[in-house]
């Protein structure tokens, strides 16, 4: 039995979604990997911060920032007025659970919690698309000059196992070009507009269910799934392509007319975000609205759900399709890199 | 570099992908994998044998038995009369590739290479499904006393990367229930049925466009998606059922009014395979037609494309989509469950 030394920073739904799963299954980790994870500090800018060499009671926890309380209200050592970089380097944990939030500007917070702890010698899993979209190639040189390992599955199609497939079932492959539905609330936005809503009604809609934001300009303007794709194209194919070089167009300007011209041509519109090697092997990113024909399977991904298909030099297309967004799934994410640490560092 | 001495047992149209496959990419699996594979033998029921300890150049072998000629007309060492376990044990490999073809009855004659490869210190990597559905326990036993690797990716959906998403994605997870669709054959035949087609015309162009065997029993009955599903739930679901013990239909009665009928209601008529975990922990096993409302998505798997959907107690449903057959895409498969032996090797 491994025992890991976890770090906690961000402690949002994410954060909690993979508390959540790795206290209600605790003996199967234990049973079927040989793992147990020992929490040993919690930070979280709403939350406050906590911190316990001996374990931390992950339901307490989960239950107090649930509640909207703090989890300085826990009674646990609790110095005062640590910052969440002196909290990772404090905590002496193995692996930092970074799901603090995605900032396509400069990558901060997440992007210096990745690089004091990938410093400070701990492996890493993060669900946060900032510091991966921005500095991927810096990210990857850090993890392979300390050694450490550095996972990210939940920063596309959340829980969605789209890295892990691709890592594990299309090894040997040459991954030539790979698109996909990467962005929920807009696929929920132009299934909606199919049905017969205007796109101001459909992004009320998505509003109201919690699947758009107030200011919903990350996704319909194409902000998320830029940054997704650039992941992907780094991470699968390897680019080296900023999250800059996306030539972006979101569906702001997709009007009722335009959906209903396609459906008489047996299309959908779908918001497709693509990565393509091109002959001289560079790497072209785009994420912009395609007609796509009935008979690809893409035109069937309804509302929330995600899909990414994948074109190999080995074989047909492989498509996985899942979900996109949602705290416990991404949490789930999260929890299956550590799965995958673990066993990374037991043939290490 | 790590160099892996393969014999292969079969050089049929899978074994030939998987050969032609590692010769067209052999620097790439170096430089990518440092894997290097070192073929020191093959045989073949219908093209005879060769062996070389020095490694058969694979561009020979295939063209020869492309050619409709014989392996043993290589300038290579071969001593007459060797029987396949023969070969395979005087063959010092280090690694099985088995893709003989699947019998349903008693597994043979590939049980008994794998199991003779396995106790004689080899990894087996297998396509052929008659082993693993009738004796998936007895197999992994061997392999688990042997302290040997048994992968068998094509088994199930060919290339499509079934059983390494489910291990490397879905980790910590459990896997509840499975469904899919896992026969190109059938899954042709009910698609050009919806077209208009009766079942003879369909089943008549499934065996013009080499989809279908001349006697389509295998397909048509269910008794090849049965086994698929029994090596599912063997492998992913802990299960312990055999293949006999699976409840099958197949779509020998469907009528295109059936078809028709369905239509009207906006669903289609799918062949089915499905393993469902019951409160009392067994696992139910069926393969059938039924009908599959158009907002599934696994209405719109068409053709010879496969597809499985597996929920899990962690996150909304994950469906992967991908080819069912094909010998290019089978023998991927064998080449991305050599890559993973390596590494499993390189960590062992």
């Amino acid at each position: 039995m491994q025992e890991l030394k976890v770090v906690f920073v961000g402690f949002g739904t994410v954060g909690r979604g993979c508390a959540r799963y790795l206290a209600a299954n605790r003996r199967h980790l234990e049973s079927s990997h040989g793992l147990r994870c020992k929490v040993v500090a919690i930070t979280d800018l709403k939350a406050g911060w906590v911190e316990n060499r001996e374990g931390i009671g992950l339901a307490a926890a989960i239950d107090a920032v649930d509640r909207g309380g703090r989890l300085s209200e826990l009674p646990l050592d609790r110095p005062e007025g640590r910052s969440s970089i002196e909290v990772i380097k404090a905590s002496k944990a193995d692996v930092l659970v970074e799901s603090t939030w995605t900032n396509l500007k400069d990558g901060e917070p997440g992007l210096s919690h990745i690089i004091a702890a990938l410093e400070s010698g701990m492996d890493v899993v993060t669900s946060n698309k900032g510091p991966l979209a921005l500095a991927f190639r810096r990210l990857k040189a850090i993890a392979k000059d300390t050694r450490r390992q550095l996972r990210f599955e939940s920063t596309v199609m959340s829980g969605s196992p789209v890295f892990s497939m691709c890592e594990a079932g299309l090894a040997g492959a040459r991954i030539l070009r790979i698109r996909g539905i990467l962005n929920g609330t807009t696929n929920y936005i132009l299934t909606e507009m199919a049905a017969g809503k205007s796109y101001a009604q459909a992004l009320r809609c998505a509003q109201e269910l919690g699947y758009a934001e107030a200011d919903p300009t990350g996704d319909v303007e194409g902000y998320d799934p830029a940054a997704k794709i650039a992941i992907l194209a780094n991470a699968l194919m390897g680019a080296d392509e900023p999250y800059a070089g996306v030539n972006r167009v979101g569906i702001t300007s997709i009007r009722t007319e335009d959906i209903e011209r396609a459906a008489c041509e047996s299309k959908r519109i779908k918001l497709i975000a693509s990565a393509s090697k091109s002959p001289d092997g560079r790497v072209e990113l785009s994420v912009r609205p395609a007609l796509i024909p009935e008979t690809d399977i893409l035109a069937h991904v309804s509302g929330i759900m995600n899909a990414l298909q994948i074109t190999t030099d080995a074989q047909p297309d492989v498509t996985i399709i899942g979900p996109g967004a949602g705290g416990d799934s991404a949490g789930y994410g999260l929890v299956n890199d550590l799965v995958s640490i673990h066993h990374g560092r037991l043939s290490s």
